[in-house]
């Protein structure tokens, strides 16, 4: 089966300079550069129509596409919207269009255009985003360095017991339920991190923090250790898991959804940087590991390699 | 039902700067303007798989792109695709992707980035292009006079019967299928039309004349009247026609995906235009009525007003 790593892999060799990260760029005014995005929304893919509102649509849809932006170090200036509506749904899609015009109205986001058009059956939603950045803050995946820390910022794995519990309809998780509904795109964050000289490279976390950061050691030409004692899930989050027979770590490595940002930052300035954001954002990074030479994404627990058998976030295995 | 006018009313009412052109434009590098456009093909809405191959639909999905770009006036340089993949179309959509990579390769047009994921059903395309342009040179619809002559280039209504041909799997139609599936841009027609002073407003022909000089007319807050007598459709495409049961000027009136370029032009200078479009592309440009007072399109048949029962073209209808 066509993955997405292998589209990437394939439009990365005929086209080498462009593909990879969350967002491409292209030269802007007064030497600044655009950076766009575009993620596609797809209904019985990634939302059901039966327990998305169209509000959470129009919320996830923008907040999915502001976290590519957010990844880049950039801010975002511009969005567009296309959208493919099945007969069925166009009361869905009347009221998703307006809440997303709602929600662009108070971010101050143009929407600037788009398409719309008839669909057999399933509501697709494509957003484009466009933001702004400077060249010597934006963020890419391909310059992490060897012996860099590997930072976090956000959640790891709620979003996917938010998912199961949808999926499951499951009682008692709607802590879990609303992160996955409405994700927040790191936007202050994302620009904080870009302005930091020391934040070495950057991506946002869609597909779950393992298929992330091995995206980001492919694209760097590194290898990253995470060590597993440093996920330190919380009581709650050990208690949720167990309640649905599964492992917490395992969720914390594979889980998909959650948009936080996934970066590297250089040694030497490392506790600076965790000061000031702390400071910054009354929130800590979490400090996962090391990169490493080699390739691949190495578990350690305790300093010793451990191997888990995880089933990394698929869009195309969900199906 | 929601159909796409009301939504671009809906969108331009909030966001009257930006929506309604073919493309959006934001400011770019050296005082020039970036021009994006996005639209989206749906398997059974826009193209069935069972006869459009991979790279008929590269190769359509692009030049719907482009002729956007085209109509504003301005010059591609970069596409964005996205793709959302059901499993029983993942070698359909590897060979689409090796093909629109070859074509944009051979465009000099890179592909710099976009999104691939699953789909439950159908295959979806939503391609955005990025064009460039001067401000002088940009080519809008909302700027026709009272007065202006209202000029096209390329078919009306060819690749509609090629569409039928397809449909109903006639034989003998086959210099209407190719153009439906092959439809070329007018890129060096639009950025030659965007530098002349005397082109007042410019769009491209997507989903039939009438309905797109409606859009024209709206924009601009005036009328259009078409001479029927103007149209003049070969004996050939009458034949066709004929052999179908269907009335020829009805459907060089409604017939979509024609993709060539609608404009109006200042009257005063309009001969000199025509003469050096001729001279250049060796086509003629098809005058085919004037812009006048009020509102809507009318049809006119040696002067008089002349009623025809038409059903526009429409993605929603078509269902």
């Amino acid at each position: 089966m066509l993955n997405e790593r292998e589209i990437i892999h394939y439009l990365q060799t005929n086209f080498p300079q462009h593909i990879g990260d969350d967002a491409t760029t292209i030269v802007g005014p007064n030497k600044q550069h655009y950076v766009i995005t575009k993620d596609l929304l797809v209904e019985d893919i990634h939302f059901r129509s039966a327990y998305v509102s169209p509000a959470s649509l129009a919320h996830k849809a923008l907040h999915v596409n502001l976290s590519d932006i957010a990844a880049m170090g950039a801010n975002p200036l511009f969005i567009m919207c296309g959208i493919a509506i099945p007969l069925h749904h166009a009361g869905y899609a009347s009221q998703l269009l307006q809440e997303l015009t709602q929600i662009c109205h108070k971010a101050n986001l143009p929407l600037i255009g788009g398409d719309t058009t008839g669909s057999p059956d399933k509501l697709f939603l494509s957003i484009t985003a466009i933001g702004i950045s400077t060249a010597a803050t934006l963020k890419y995946r391909n310059t992490a360095n060897i012996g860099d820390i590997i930072g976090v910022i956000g959640n790891l794995g709620i979003a996917h017991l938010g998912l199961l519990a949808y999926e499951n309809s499951l009682s008692g998780f709607e802590a879990y339920q609303e992160p996955f509904l409405h994700p927040i795109a790191k936007t202050c964050e994302g620009l904080w991190l870009g302005q930091r000289l020391e934040v070495t490279s950057m991506m946002d976390l869609s597909d779950g923090l393992l298929i992330d950061l091995q995206r980001l050691c492919i694209a760097s030409k590194v290898a990253g250790n995470i060590h597993l004692e440093k996920l330190q899930p919380t009581p709650e989050f050990v208690k949720a898991c167990t309640a649905l027979g599964l492992d917490p770590i395992n969720i914390m490595l594979t889980g998909g959804e959650d948009y936080g940002l996934l970066f590297t930052s250089n040694p030497d300035h490392y506790s600076t940087l965790a000061q000031d954001f702390f400071q910054t954002f009354h929130q800590p990074i979490k400090q996962l590991g090391l990169i490493t030479p080699g390739e691949g994404v190495h578990l350690l627990e305790q300093g010793q390699h451990k191997h888990l058998n995880l089933k990394p976030f698929s869009h195309f295995s969900e199906e």
